[in-house]
């Protein structure tokens, strides 16, 4: 084990832990949710403004130069021994979901600012900048698109996304322009590869494998390739009373066969495969009338596309023999496909020995949800540490997390640090 | 086989099966339907109303005397040897459900005019009185409640029924006044027992049995047992993408596991059981979140409450094992009972030996479905004559009969007239 890297450093890790989740939740009401009693801040609203606000305070007093750039990121930025270095940008989202928690975003970010306060009062200066970003629409809860703000940093945000609009009807771009962005220099925000080194996130589970392990932390392999499927199984609709079981083309029954089928595809599967099945409906949805037809969506993801589309491969094929044997007609409808992002391997190295520094042990697993970090890259190489949360639970009101995990990654991200400095230097 | 009952009747069958089933599409349209294009005639509206004026013709014109009671319904008498014997009542429903078919109710109604028709041209007259009854509200397709009509003749009208409204606020009590009928005097309408002698009841089958094993006519054996239950199996509501399979308390398999079950169980049961789920829904209902609950309906019946009940404890007791086995909450609600009514022995052996003359299979089969008929078993012993239909398909406009299987019904339905006189003069 290394020597402790926050030696010099004038900080009290485990308070500042507290510090973070603190910041977290001084965010988590009015002006800084649009709601009253509940934490809704979605992007471009006031209390996102509200919030970009506090925290532009909390970035200065940091040490950082603070700026807006045109897609309403805030970015604070701390420079290196030489002006105009490549940056390390860490960062996550400061937007929530309608009644969501208050750590799936806004956690990264805090620590991000912890890490460098921390490097500031030390006077320490790396051969790189830190830039600590707080992006706007991770959730996409307001308008129909997502990850616009990361998309805009990185160049590969479709103009058409501009024109998306709210439930209200207002657009993106009026939004952000009333916001104080910029819809017409977008591409002002994108950076250049040659100034980035690379992208660490900190992000909570929100999933329940790292609590189930007692684990604090994980260093994640990569976000997970991901294909939502609807299925539609026809049979003929008919009397429940009056129609033997033997003549029946009942869909439910062949329904269930199929959602049996992908529950055990996916558990017998490797690479953290997870099939759900989210939605069903049996069609005209009577109690006394056997369906015409059932619906259901399947949600199948893997850390690898390949893993992922054996598994829709032999689903599929189990559903349509299921059908065929049952004398009904199956359709299968592909409603949307998301490609693994691997985390960098070199990376994911330095954030293991940094746990190991910590005597943690360094756990590896897939992000199951999809986060910043796979919109960024496309422009760096990125990192992601996950923060153990209570009950795996997420995008509500009761997301918890523990200040003594929050200490811990703040350690682990100056460690890292740490080790990408003496990488850079060599 | 006995000489032919037709035999000095003034009829042609054949010709007459055609005229039943066009009287039956005769009232498939406006006036007699509330809607162009469809036929919708529910109870107490004016399409009810003009079906009982015409329908009343044809019943005079079959030398019946004709009434309307206090609940609307409207009564053909055919008086026997002596005025004032018993009855024998034939009759079924003339109301509709919406956008339904032409021959569920009616047709009963019209064989019913036949008959009585072909021994008035004959001028028989029978130690019993042979009355054909229109019930107005067999579905229940305006108010909450249905078989009004038939309580009413049975004296089994809860008097809380007429104080139901339909979508417009309009209360039975109110539309029957409207109507004609007389609310105050509903007790009027009911029947004594020793005035009437039996029920019959000809309808078609709305299942496909009788046209599976190509048989035109069909023995009712009882109206079938029924109960009908929600579960909600409960879990732990989690995020698609973070929650590996094996840390997951996903109803959705569960009740994938009890449908199947529920199918197994009735597949191989007896007594013409049958279970149906004719809902399902998961909660929240979201692509990329494993459902907290999934509820669904299970309609069972079966000719006998054992077999039912034994259906209903088999498939209780698998739902908790398989909710016990993974780790969840099994609740099953009882939404509704119905006991089973069997057909009277007796009468259904005059039926099968009237389908023997006519050198017709006696195929016994149960009602899966609910009949004024078994209102009716309150008050005297009820026979129900099925016939074949197009594909098992009611309750919709493509509901169909030949004139064929008309023809053999009003032919089985004299037969079984002339075994009813020889069994009372004996």
């Amino acid at each position: 084990m290394e020597a402790d890297v926050t030696e010099g450093l004038d900080i009290d890790v485990l308070a500042w832990g507290a510090r973070a989740k603190a910041r977290c939740d001084a965010l988590g009401l009015p002006p800084y949710s649009e709601v009253e009693g509940q934490l809704t801040r979605r992007f471009l609203t006031p209390a996102h403004a509200a919030a970009l606000t506090t925290l532009s305070e909390w970035m200065a007093a940091a040490g950082m130069s603070v700026r807006r750039d045109a897609a309403a990121n805030l970015i604070g930025r701390y420079e290196g021994e030489t002006p105009g270095a490549k940056a390390l940008i860490i960062g996550s989202h400061i937007d929530s979901v309608r009644n969501g928690g208050r750590y799936d975003g806004p956690l990264g970010i805090m620590l991000g600012v912890d890490v460098v306060e921390a490097l500031h009062r030390a006077g320490r200066r790396l051969p790189f900048a830190i830039e600590v970003v707080a992006f706007g629409d991770e959730e996409g809860s307001r308008f129909p698109a997502s990850m616009s703000c990361s998309r805009a940093i990185v160049g590969s945000l479709d103009p058409s996304a501009l024109a998306m609009k709210d439930a209200d009807g207002v657009s993106v771009a009026q939004a952000l322009a009333a916001f104080g962005g910029d819809p017409d220099a977008i591409a002002a925000a994108a950076r250049r590869p040659e100034d980035v080194l690379a992208f660490l996130e900190a992000h909570i589970e929100q999933g329940p494998v790292l609590e189930a392990e007692g684990l604090a932390l994980g260093v994640v392999t990569a976000i997970a390739a991901q294909k939502r499927l609807m299925v539609r199984i026809e049979g003929v609709a008919g009397h429940a009373g009056t129609t033997p079981m033997a003549l029946r083309n009942d869909p439910a029954p062949a329904a269930a066969e199929a959602m049996l089928a992908l529950e055990r595809i996916c558990r017998a599967g490797a690479d953290g495969l997870v099939g759900t099945v989210g939605r069903m409906t049996a069609l005209p949805g009577a109690f006394n009338v056997i369906p015409g037809a059932v619906e259901f969506s399947m949600d199948i993801r893997a850390e690898t596309s390949a893993t992922r589309d054996a598994a829709v491969e032999a689903v599929t094929a189990e559903i349509q023999a299921i059908a065929d044997r049952r004398g009904l007609r199956a359709e299968i409808t592909l409603m949307q496909v998301l490609a693994e992002s691997p985390c960098d391997p070199s990376l994911m190295g330095l954030l293991e020995e940094s746990l190991s520094d910590l005597s943690l042990p360094a756990r590896r697993l897939p992000s199951g949800a999809g986060h910043d970090a796979m919109v960024m890259a496309d422009l760096c190489p990125v990192a992601m540490l996950f923060i153990r949360c209570e009950g795996g639970i997420s995008h509500n009101p009761a997301e918890a997390v523990s200040e003594a995990d929050c200490a811990l990654a703040a350690q682990a991200m100056l460690h890292f640090i740490d080790k990408l400095e003496r990488r850079e230097r060599a």
